[in-house]
């Protein structure tokens, strides 16, 4: 929380979030982080009980829908405190990809998918997924797809082969992406469909063992199969061959989510760094905080960390006040900056950590693996980078 | 000018600034910079008789002292477009080192010295200079020293020699760092007095040779050398043996004054990139900036002026409300940072500009030559980095 | 294999081991890498026996002791290969720490020691550990020690905690460095000590779970405890109190040792890397390949790993020339050197797989995983290059 | 000289070499650069006619032609020595352009322009220049040119502007590169013609300031224009149209050249940082070297050096057993690799001299000015990365 985007809701609620957070969660983290799942559900569900009792729940929805309305900007300082632990955001029903679920069904959504599927959602009842990417394709290119749902009647018949469907284990529905008419123009081939995950011809092939984790429930990435997949018409989200626009609606705010949580992690990584670096003995006298190495790492790590946050927040300012289109820029350029300082900043402090650092006794290594794909996951850094800079040139007539 | 720090003030006056500096300096600063001293002199002081006329005089100065009163958040925002140029801003008045000393004078002289030497220097009609830094003594430890002054009855007896004073030849004084008292603490040893040039003993020895050029006038950066140099007593600065504590109020606004300055080169540098990398032919029909290197540094450059300037007028929003002071690790911090994207921002506008970009063709090599000092200068990197730090680890009990 | 470094018996056993590890191992490589390590055991030692022969077990050794009585510099070549895959070096029982109780021992062991473990060790039918780091000391200052051996008659009862322990999971025995004398000068204070890890007071805690992998047999890092272990006093290697000085034997070739394999592991990251870009599609007709950012990173990293090599095998060709004492610096330097290229080389391949480089279905991620550790085992880069710098600096009287 | 690559040949006058540069040269080397050229030239002269007479002449030449006939890996050692000095090359009659052009007409001149124009550049009495780059077209782009020869009976008219043509000012005659059939295949378009500098129609329009140096003499790059300037068709060098393969000829050799020179630079910038480190106090008791970054900065460069050399005398051994064109792709590799070598080096002394070295009081401001042209001349970086992964994917079917 800095003065200059501070405001008095979140004076409010800023340090309850912190307090619940490093109370509750910084003590239990690893064992949620590392312990079998269905124990760890369980006790997340009554975090989140006590969350939303404390009026913190989903406090990036509106105050109609449970939520506290607040701004992006607002939100993006709570968000940063959440990202400082890996189950932070899913402790206020802040997730992904439920948020990103939750904002786009809530815009365009039908009445009856709001009531059946939306609600359940934001009460925290159930979980959802959503599946795109598809390994034989190019991530970066989104216009390539091989999956297809072609309509019969009143259902859509959806056959086609996903990974990276993040939390797809124990989710009760899929938001898929699928092409819907071969014939149309690249940008309006696609569309949004809801299934849900009870349907018969959708199935969990494996989840994905990433960085030496298959995890399991929310901590997985699941690859999924639709195989003549039927679904009601009706499960359509959003207008047949709006699927390409719709991603697009999803993906910026999705964009900026994990800037702010990578910020959170930075933070933590950093405090655990000079916490070291204070404390660990070199010899009689002499700390790891002595060595002017590791005091160019913390210099470094503040000024990088101090430099994303001001962008991030200035972006949700500019989404905040001019709508996501026009931040668009912003948000490619955070995309990028912010994940090569979280990964700069993960290296450091693992290295400050020496031998610790690379075992799972500290949550440093866990993020070094999982936060690998920040520079690939919705668009790697080369694809945000020539996005950015072709809109510059632009205005200088190329 | 970005929304976040704006004011109705600046609103009126950046246009201004910004349409100044573009029509009237751009079209001679290669001119004026690489042209003969006198004959640039004599244009520069009819520009600054126009930007006067015009009200756009030593806008960080109050009003009644002939200002505009604006904030350091304000005024950082037109140096930067001063910045844009070399000479830009000496054309109104807000070059260093006098802005430095008429922000020490203005605070900490006599009236008597502020009669006789502050006020032609705010009416720039007279130059100034600051000798602090000696060539035997490291520069990042400031309480080495070798210049003495002697009060011998009413007069101190000054003895020394100092490099690095910037623009010595053709200023009418010379403030300098002096030790007064060999017995004191350290940090109370040394005073600030001031000197004529035209005092018997002062002498400029040599304009420095830096990165090829020797300079001249205000272009250039002196080794002097006070040989029993006497100067009557009143002419402190201050308290005897303040002269540690005025350098440090006189650094902290010039650090934020210089890194203002470099957002100028860096957009300007970014500015001649983007130029180049749309005009420039590869072979028909391609040209630099399709290449996806040259995108790439054009991204990183964005990103990280973005960045900077964030964080510059960030800090100057701190040192208003809060004072230099509670201000002094955001300005260690931009210190380094900024100088840093610099650099790496003139050398890729350099690099996409190819053999043009080491001539003295275009402004680059220019800049690039002469703010490779800007990691060296006011502190190098490496003492803000290890300063910054061990701010941040004595929280953590260090 | 490079003209300059080879020689007629290299040009004669180098496509045979290359040979080998690409038909009998790359297949099956993943398999015994992620699965149960009983069956990965089973089908390592049938590869093993194969090895042995085909002539090609234990090259580094003399031909007496059943090796091939290769010189550093021929080794060098054959253990980049080896490194290609995570078990190469085992299948040829080269792997550590094996190799370097191997060395150790046949330097300093008595012939008891050596009949009873060393013999069967180099036959390829138990394993071995060596315990060295402690978790309560900086690995970096090798004299900081809280693990004893004290003589009580004819045996040493040991007392202490180590981890990083590699191996000690199946191991036989574990050579284990201890304070043997309290009172002498710190580099005299250790000695090494051979204990079987059926002794009693023996004990692994538990495999250290490292970047997301508890581990298992070989394939695992060990935190073993010593309480009141009771060995006889025969079992001590070399003299009391030559502890210090023996891990100085041990390191320099275990070393030089890691950078071969780093380089291994470069080569087949690049390969992959070349692999991918040359047939992942962006869009019909449109390579991975084409994109110049994909092509400076191949560029880097092949002058990189080029440089990486030449500089191993001009060391490898100095120690065989004059001995490992006189090639420590240029040890120090490539350990720090080649640790720092494999990480970056590691890291484009990743980036060029997308999302499949953070899966476990490629070796990428294992590797990244797993040798983030290079920059901090057997000395942090910041010791390395300390130590070098000093080194230099000495030279120029400092 | 480093055993890996000496010869007995090398091994008697390599010492002699150093022993003259450092004795001769070293001591008046800043008078040399920053001096009058006509007085430098003079000095100049005496020392060609020393080093002539202790039999150190051309060493690269063969010894019918008044060199020693080494070879590339042995010149390649000497060359690095006479790099530490600005105008070491030149001493010893290896300096670029003349080497190339020595090279070039010794394999492709005519028996007459053999007689009138090599002969003298071999024994020193006249300089010579190389037009090929030109303003207007994208250096990167080898067969973009705009200059044309027209022949006229036995007469070519060749008309063209040319820039970065160095050492013009004072050479005896220059061999341009000019269009002579715009109807050829792009590649057979161009050909080399000897043009005497005296010739009408040839004139310097100016010898273009760089990085702050407009120069004289030896010492300057021209920008020159050939207006109807006409030469005998029997000064075209090798075959009509066979301009751009000589090009290739004379610039794979001109490459290595560079790279051994630029390591000659990085040597001595190193040897005056670590002489700077020992000596410059920061307090008492307290040395620059004794700062862990500047200990960072030594250990990484004696690794990046160390590299530079082992690969630059690895491709001339290379060159010099297979072939310039067989070691191609080597030499795109130390090209892009040592420069950036070469520009980190200079940079982290002059950091380690602070003000100092942004002084012209030491060589290192000097060659971070003329040698920032080293990512550029002769191929920039991006295009010798982007062709060195060329060659490495087309293996890889791409």
């Amino acid at each position: 929380m800095i003065n200059l985007f501070t405001t008095e809701q979140l004076k409010s609620i800023y340090p309850k979030v912190k307090d619940f957070i490093e109370k509750r969660l910084y003590p239990i983290e690893l064992e949620l982080l590392f312990g079998d799942w269905s124990n760890s559900e369980q006790k997340l569900n009554d975090l989140r009980a006590e969350s939303k009792s404390l009026g913190l729940w989903a406090p990036y929805l509106p105050e109609e829908e449970g939520g506290l309305g607040l701004s992006m900007t607002e939100f993006g300082q709570l968000s940063e405190l959440m990202g400082t632990t890996p189950l932070g955001h899913y402790v206020f029903n802040c997730q992904a990809p439920d948020i990103g679920n939750i904002e786009l069904m809530h815009q365009f959504a039908s009445e009856e998918l709001k009531t059946k599927f939306l609600k359940p959602l934001i009460d925290g009842q159930i979980r959802s997924c959503f599946a795109m990417t598809e390994p034989e394709y190019a991530g970066s290119n989104p216009v390539n797809m091989g999956t297809t749902a072609v309509l019969e009647g009143d259902e859509f018949v959806i056959n086609g082969h996903k990974w990276f469907t993040t939390a797809a284990d124990g989710a009760s529905f899929c938001i898929v992406m699928a092409v819907t008419d071969t014939e149309a123009d690249p940008y309006q081939r696609g569309s949004m469909i809801l299934v849900p995950t009870n349907t018969t011809g959708f199935s969990i092939e494996r989840n994905i063992p990433i960085m030496g984790d298959e995890g399991a429930g929310y901590l997985s990435h699941s690859q999924v199969r639709f195989e003549n997949c039927r679904v009601p018409k009706a499960h359509l989200i959003g207008e047949m061959g709006s699927g390409f626009s719709l991603a697009q609606h999803r993906l910026g705010p999705g964009r900026i989510h994990h800037c702010m949580r990578w910020i959170g992690i930075c933070e933590r990584a950093f405090d655990m760094m000079c916490k070291r670096a204070a404390s660990r003995e070199l010899r009689e006298g002499r700390k790891l905080g002595h060595q002017q190495t590791i005091q160019n790492w913390i210099a470094e790590s503040r000024a990088e960390i101090d430099a994303s946050r001001l962008m991030v927040l200035h972006t949700a300012n500019k989404m905040d006040k001019e709508g996501a289109k026009a931040a668009r820029i912003q948000i490619s350029t955070i995309k990028f900056y912010v994940a090569d300082v979280l990964m700069k900043v993960l290296d450091r402090a693992i290295q400050v950590h020496g031998a610790l650092g690379i075992t799972d006794d500290t949550l440093l290594s866990f993020w070094y693996r999982h936060e690998r794909g920040a520079r690939i996951y919705d668009g790697p850094d080369e694809v945000h980078k020539a996005s950015l800079a072709k809109q510059i040139l632009k205005e200088y007539g190329l």
